[in-house]
C-alpha cells in the first residue's frame, strides 16, 4: 500500500481537530518509537494525544481520506511492536484519554476512556464493593490495549480473560463514525457480535475509544500458597489433576528454579523458598475461610502423588510473599537483564501440552545452543518463552531465534494451540501469521480487514500480510 | 433476491453427496414447516439429514453455486422462526450429527457434532467428574442451536451464556471449505475472533458441524432457594442487592403469582408456597456445605430490606422442590395454554432496570387491554415476555401485539438493553432490526454477512433485512 507522506497542508489540517496545541506533537521522541521490548523501532511522523470522541473521529476520517497510517498507542507495555509506525503515518496516543466517565454498581458495569491504565481502575474502585476482575501482570497498561490483545493475567482460570469483562464499547472506524457495539446487558442472541471481532484485533479495524466493564463483587476471601516440586517437569504435569480437583483455582502460575535464579542476581535478592526445583503459585477465592481451607486441602491432595513437597501459605503482608509475588512480577525483568538482546513467544496451548512443549524447548537449547528462559500461566496453557542472545553476535542471534520460534510455531500448531495466548501478534510475528493458520483462513481475515479499512490505514503492517 | 427453485436435476445431483436415502427427504412434511412456536409457517422444498461434515460441505457448496436457500436447522426449539425456509429451499436437518466424537478430560474439553441435544451431553457426562455448565431450560435443543443464538440459561449469572464455554467450532463456508475457528486452547490473542462472529449469528453466516465445549468441574455442593414477597415488584427490585451482597449466585430467577396460577391451571397441581405474590428462586454452588450456608445467609440478609418473608429451601429431592422447578420450566407451556394466540420477546436491560420494563408492561397492558404474562433470568436482566390474543379477533392481535412489541423495543434501547437476551431475532423479529440497533450498526452487519454469503443462500431471511 503507498501512503501519504504528512505534509504542511495536513498538519494544518489536523491541527485544527485538537484543542490544545500540547496534544499535537511534530517532532516525535524516542519515547513514540518502541513498546516495552525494543526489539522493532519506528518514528510516527506525528503524535496527536486526543481527549474525546470527537477528536478521534475527526482524526479518522481524515486519515483515510488522506490515505495516512494511523497507529492507536495505549501505554506501551506490548512486546510485538503492535503500537508502532511501522509505514511512518500518525500516533493516536490515548494516554489522555484516562477519565472515568460513569460508575455504575446497579448495572454492575463502570465506563471509561480507552486510555487509563489497569492500576488508575484498581485505584479508584479501591475503596468499593467491586472490582474490573482481569489481572494481566502489567498495571500500568491501558484498558484499550487490553481490549486490543484480549488481555489474560493472573485470574483467567477462574474469571475469564478480558473479553468476558467487556460489556460494551465505543469504536470509531474509518468512516469517522461513532459506533457502540454490545450494551451494558448482560446477554445477548442479537445479531453478530462486534464487540467480540473488535476485542483482540489490535487496533486494525476500529480505533477504541470507550470501555464498558464488568463489575465483580470482590472476593472476601483469597489464599495463595506456593508448591515445591523436585523438578519443574512433576510440577508441571500436577496441572490436569489440579483442575481436575473439582476446585476451580483463581490462579495456576508456574516457575522453575532456573529463572528465579535469574531474579536473584537481578534483583539481588534471596527466593525465600529452598527446596524445589519447579513452583505452583496457587490462588483461590471464596467467601469464607472454612471454603479456602477445605479447597486447599483438596488442591494438595491432587498434586501429592506428582511429588509436591510441603505447600507454603504465602500470608497477605508476609515479607515472604511478598518477595515471592515481586519474583513472579519482575521475572520478564530479570531475564531481559541476563542477555544483551532478548524475544519472546507466549503460545498457548491445550493445558495438559504444557509439557510438549518443555520437552520441545529443551531440545532446541540441547541443538541450536541457545537459551529459553520460561514460565507462565500454567492453567491456561500459556507460556511466556525468551529467546536470549547471549553471546551470538547479531546474524547468529537472528537466524537461531527465527528457527526457535518457527519450530515451537510448530509444535503449538500440531497441539491445536494459538500462536498467542495474550501478548498478539503485532509487527513482530505478522511475517508467521498465514504459515500458522493456514491461507484459507487468512484470506477470511484479509477480507474482514478490507471491509471495515478498505485502504488499509489503520495499524497497517500489524497480525497478518495483506 | 431472486432463488433457483429446486428441480429434478438438482434433486439427482444432491442426492449423490448423501449416502442413504432415508436421509434424502423429497416430501417434506408438517414436522419441518414450524418451530416451538408454530406462528411463522413454512416448507422447505428437500429436508436432507447429513451425518458427516462432507455430506455437509458438498450440499452447501451446491447450494451456493445454484442459487438455492440452505437453513440449517437444529431440534426446533426455537421461538423466533430462524429454523424455518422461509424461501423455500433446503432444510439442512443436522439431528443425526449427533455423536460425541471426543471426551478429553486432560484439557478440560469434549467434541461434539452440532446435532447432538443438551440431554445427550448431560446423559454422556452424568458417571463423569466434569459438566457443560451453561444451561438453557429446553434440554433436548442442539448444541449447534445452542451456539446458533448464544444461548443462555440459569446459569449464566456465575458461569457466563454459550459464548464463555465454546473452545472450537468447526464451520462449512458458502465456498464449501470446512474451517477450523477456535482451539482447544483456552486463550488467544491471535487475531480477530470469527469463533465468535459465527457464535449467535443464526446460521446465517455458516454451518457449524462440530463443537468442542469447555468442560467444568461438578459443582460439590448446591442449594436452591425460594424467596416470596409481598409483591413481584418487591422482589425485582431486591435483584440488585443480591448481586452487590458480595455473592455470586449460580441462578436467580423471578415469576409473580399470576404466572404461578396459570401454571396452576395447566398443571393441575398446587403451588408449594401459599405467601407472597412474586418469587425469586436463587441457586447457589460451592465445595462446602459451610460456604453455602454463609453465602446464603449473607444472600438473605441482602434482601430482607426489600420485604422479603422467610426463604425456603429447596431440598434436591423433596416435591416440593421437584414441584416449583416442574412450575418454573412449564411456564411458557402453561401461558400457551392460556390463550388461543401467542408471541414473545425476551429482550435483555441492565440488571436494574428490570422494574421500568415491568412497569412499562402494566401501561401496556391497561392501555391497550392486552395480557402480558412474563417471568425471566432476573440476575441476567432478561425478560420473557408473553403477548396473549386471547379474545381478540385475528386483526387485532395482530396489530396490538406489534404495538407491544415496537413499545418494549422502545423501552430497551432507551435503556441501553438488547432486542434479545438469548432466543435470538430469526425471521420474527427481523423488521424490527434496523430500528432497534440503527441504519449505520446495520449496514456493518449487511456488509459481513455479504462477505461470508454473496449470494444470501444462507438461512436468508433471518436477523435483518439485506
Amino acid at each position: 500500500m503507498e501512503y501519504h507522506k504528512i505534509d504542511q497542508t495536513d498538519r494544518e489540517n489536523l491541527r485544527k481537530l485538537i484543542a490544545e496545541p500540547e496534544r499535537f506533537i511534530t517532532q516525535p521522541t524516542e519515547h513514540w518509537d518502541h513498546d516495552q521490548f525494543r526489539t522493532v523501532r519506528a518514528m510516527p511522523e506525528l503524535v496527536i494525544q486526543p481527549v474525546n470522541n470527537d477528536e478521534i473521529a475527526g482524526v479518522v476520517k481524515y486519515a483515510n481520506d488522506h490515505q495516512i497510517p494511523l497507529v492507536p498507542r495505549g501505554n506501551s507495555t506490548g512486546l510485538m511492536g503492535a503500537n508502532l509506525n511501522v509505514n511512518g503515518g500518525i500516533s493516536l496516543d490515548m494516554v489522555k484519554m484516562n477519565r472515568v466517565l460513569e460508575y455504575d454498581p446497579d448495572s454492575l458495569t463502570m465506563t471509561v476512556q480507552a486510555g487509563i491504565r489497569l492500576k488508575d481502575i484498581d485505584e479508584y474502585l479501591a475503596d468499593k464493593p467491586f472490582t474490573y476482575m482481569p489481572a494481566p501482570a502489567m498495571h500500568w497498561a491501558t484498558i484499550g490495549g487490553n481490549v486490543s490483545t484480549n488481555a489474560g493475567g493472573l485470574k483467567a482460570i477462574k474469571y475469564g480473560v478480558t473479553r468476558e469483562h467487556i460489556r460494551e464499547l465505543k469504536v470509531v472506524l474509518t468512516d469517522g463514525k461513532l459506533y457502540k457495539f454490545g450494551s451494558k446487558a448482560v446477554k445477548s442472541a442479537s445479531g453478530y457480535s462486534l464487540k467480540d471481532l473488535i476485542i483482540g484485533s489490535e487496533g486494525t479495524l476500529g480505533v477504541v475509544t470507550e470501555v464498558t466493564l464488568r463489575l465483580y463483587p470482590k472476593p472476601h476471601k483469597s489464599i495463595n500458597a506456593i508448591i515445591p516440586y523436585p523438578t519443574l517437569n512433576d510440577a508441571i504435569r500436577s496441572v490436569p489433576a489440579i483442575l481436575a480437583s473439582g476446585v476451580v483455582p483463581t490462579t495456576v502460575e508456574f516457575m522453575g528454579r532456573k529463572v528465579i535464579n535469574l531474579w536473584e542476581e537481578y534483583a539481588g535478592e534471596q527466593f525465600p523458598i529452598k527446596n524445589g526445583d519447579g513452583f505452583i503459585i496457587l490462588g483461590l477465592d471464596a467467601f469464607t475461610d472454612e471454603e479456602l481451607k477445605v479447597e486447599l486441602e483438596q488442591t494438595l491432595k491432587a498434586v501429592k502423588s506428582f511429588n509436591a513437597e510441603d505447600a507454603v501459605i504465602l500470608a497477605a503482608d508476609s515479607a515472604e510473599a511478598k518477595k515471592i509475588w515481586e519474583c513472579r512480577e519482575a521475572l520478564l525483568l530479570a531475564i531481559q537483564k541476563s542477555t544483551p538482546k532478548m524475544d519472546e513467544i507466549d503460545i498457548c496451548v491445550p493445558i495438559n501440552h504444557i509439557p510438549d512443549v518443555l520437552d520441545r524447548i529443551e531440545e532446541l537449547e540441547t541443538e541450536l545452543h541457545i537459551r529459553i528462559p520460561n514460565f507462565g500461566h500454567a492453567g491456561d496453557g500459556n507460556l511466556h518463552i525468551y529467546l536470549c542472545s547471549d553471546k551470538m553476535n547479531e546474524q547468529e542471534y537472528a537466524e537461531t531465534s527465527k528457527k526457535v520460534i518457527n519450530e515451537l510455531y510448530k509444535t503449538a500448531k500440531a497441539l491445536d494451540g494459538n500462536m498467542s495466548g495474550e501478548h498478539g501478534i503485532g509487527y513482530a510475528r505478522a511475517n508467521n501469521f498465514e504459515d500458522f493458520y493456514g491461507h484459507d483462513y487468512t484470506e477470511l481475515l484479509r477480507k474482514i480487514k478490507c471491509l471495515l479499512d478498505p485502504h488499509d490505514i489503520l495499524n497497517p503492517g500489524k497480525i497478518f500480510n495483506l
